[in-house]
């Protein structure tokens, strides 16, 4: 597949974070001649956080670390990721797996089994051969090095197109704190949460159950607010790694709180700039709903709207087609005070067809990548802003295809 | 665009319903050269019952049909429609349409303005054209006669593909009371209801009120079952008006309910069967769920599923989708009671790979054009069987190109 053009340029220069290694190597397990595997190991004492699919059939790894993920420990932790097979709904075989797996991160780098957490991603329902990647593990642990996160973020892609990656740093009473972030996507992508998965490392040092609140409240404004196809995978996973190695606390601290904001929204963003067959990046906000919850119900409704992302794919400023998301998204709305926006372009107000109206302008304005869609519904102060990409061909071709 | 594969063989031969008289004509709302526009007069008498589109934001057409339904009348009625413009979010104008095409009716008919019921389907948001309409009601009029119901069919057509009609006739006390319906989809099929009209004949003699709790209750199992894209119209309208032409009272017969119910299901059938694009006819059957209600949610994730469509359209018995799709529905589950099947063939049991399942087997079996896709929770006792077709290139083709 060719790159998305909704890429950026490259992939970002990432920091080195104190306290965290990386490797990547090629372990075979569905592709071919390309790395398929990454380990992290990150340094005794790190608080690892943790947000993860709501699925009722979330697949093995995602039991596994969620039953993981509690408390501070001064042991140090792993992460071990493979692409290509999902491990998700393998039945006992799959926590065996995930067991395995885990062990042998043990017995070679002596990060204890409790701290060792795994994601998987690819086909659901094939038995992992988790063997190619054990096999691997020695290598792995030799080959950890600071700088090896971007081989991290390319070795975790399934239908990606671009590897994913961004960082921040924050200054914090003189002394710099870092965040690096890798993700990967692309199908399957929805709220509770966006199928893929996200990992995060940052230097910083605060409790894990401080970086847990953190972490959940920021979910909700970045992952949990986009949609490539309405579709929730078994294995959505979000870790994030505060090492501590900078010896700056950042409890309670808005500068960390916003700059991993930044960095989480920006991956998020990334995520449906690779949607599949994506050719628009959509911005959708909504205004004056009875409550932020409705806001949220209208604003996917029309994100996850076929007839929406196939117009916008066709570059036509057809709102009738968000009038008509709106009026099933099952939020309240009143016709008649509901106004709608492409861009700076007003379309429709107080339920008709704005009088200034012009489909030239609007045909012309739907022609750029980048989109946003406004609605405001005019019965109360609800907004939520969620972001999505179009529906085309692309997806198609990709999804009629993938596992045959 | 060419006649769905998926198609009857032709248009049936439906009955001519006493009392019930149609005409059809060519008005230029949108299309050139085609009819479009349809008028159907029902005697003195006719009880008129019908089921609506919960959207908030409902056509104008919509909000006149529920104020104008309850009770019974003395009066002739008439069912006035249009293709090619939904006269929806068309603000105060669109009720003054309304007016105006009621009012024209009864002038010209003498069917009182408050039992003439209208639909319109087609592009929202642009005005409707009314004056075009108003001035075919005469010729409307004139032409007036029961076998005419199949230029009706063609008439309400928008994206459909094939003109879609199903019929009925049931032996009650040695007489024969007859059932003909009519119906347009085909795109933004949805539950709650189908996105879509459809108008049924029959000359029994039942109350009104007798008559919406049938067609209410058989409603859930027939047009609430079947989804396209999940998009939900504003205009969805389904009417029944019985005569009474034949003087056989129905009121409570079972006989007369199931053949209603066979007319209902055979034209949701064939809405799905004319979905846009579709190359596949889906039967999705869930069992063992928690409550009939997580049932369908079940069936309804999976029908709706972008990923599960896309699959179905390459022919890949990807059942790891339809796990992700359980998943994500919200309903109670168990992934290790879980089994799946792809017609008569188990590919999935107690959460894992069925032992005997063969990938050749299920992938010659998805090449069929109908196919069942059954899904047990083995939690409980409830079930729900919902219809719908895969999702094609030839979706993305229309939908991209639909209005500009």
């Amino acid at each position: 597949m060719p790159v998305s053009p909704l890429a950026p340029a490259g992939f970002p220069q990432l920091p080195e974070i104190g306290g965290a290694t990386f490797a990547a190597t090629a372990a075979g397990v569905k592709y071919e001649g390309r790395k398929d595997v990454m380990l992290a190991v990150l340094t005794a004492g790190t608080s690892i956080a943790g947000v993860f699919t709501r699925s009722a059939t979330r697949a093995a790894p995602v039991l596994d670390c969620q039953h993981k993920l509690s408390g501070d420990s001064n042991a140090p932790a792993a992460i071990l990721v493979n692409a290509g097979n999902a491990n998700a709904f393998t039945g006992k075989n799959g926590d065996g797996s995930v067991a395995a797996l885990t062990a042998a991160v043990e017995t070679t780098t002596g990060v204890p089994q409790s701290r060792v957490f795994t994601a998987s991603t690819g086909v659901i329902g094939e038995p992992l051969p988790h063997d190619r990647i054990t096999s691997k593990i020695a290598t792995l642990h030799a080959d950890q090095a600071p700088a090896a996160i971007a081989d991290a973020a390319e070795a975790i892609m399934t239908t990606d197109t671009f590897a994913k990656g961004a960082s921040a740093e924050v200054s914090i009473n003189g002394q710099t704190v870092k965040i690096a972030g890798i993700a990967k996507g692309s199908g399957m992508i929805a709220p509770d949460m966006a199928t893929m998965l996200v990992f995060i490392f940052t230097d910083a040092q605060i409790a894990q159950d401080d970086l847990q609140n953190v972490l959940s409240k920021l979910n909700t404004k970045t992952f949990n607010c986009i949609t490539v196809d309405s579709d929730t995978s078994t294995s959505d996973t979000l870790l994030v790694a505060a090492t501590g190695a900078s010896g700056v606390d950042v409890t309670g601290n808005v500068a960390f709180d916003d700059a991993l904001h930044n960095v989480m929204r920006d991956l998020a963003h990334q995520v449906v700039r690779d949607g599949e067959g994506a050719t628009k990046f959509v911005e959708v906000q909504v205004t004056g709903a009875q409550s932020d919850t409705d806001a949220r119900k209208v604003a996917m409704a029309i994100a996850n709207s076929p007839l929406v992302k196939t117009a916008i794919a066709g570059e036509d400023a057809n709102w009738g087609r968000v009038v008509m998301a709106v009026g099933k998204s099952g939020a309240a709305a009143d016709r008649d005070r509901l106004s709608i926006r492409f861009g700076d372009i007003t379309v429709a107000e107080n339920g008709w067809r704005a009088p200034d109206y012009s489909e030239e302008a609007a045909s012309i304005y739907m022609k750029n990548a980048e989109l946003t869609l406004g609605v405001d519904l005019g019965i109360g102060s609800g907004e939520s802003t969620v972001w999505t990409c179009d529906l085309t061909h692309g997806y198609i071709t990709i999804n009629a295809d993938y596992r045959s």
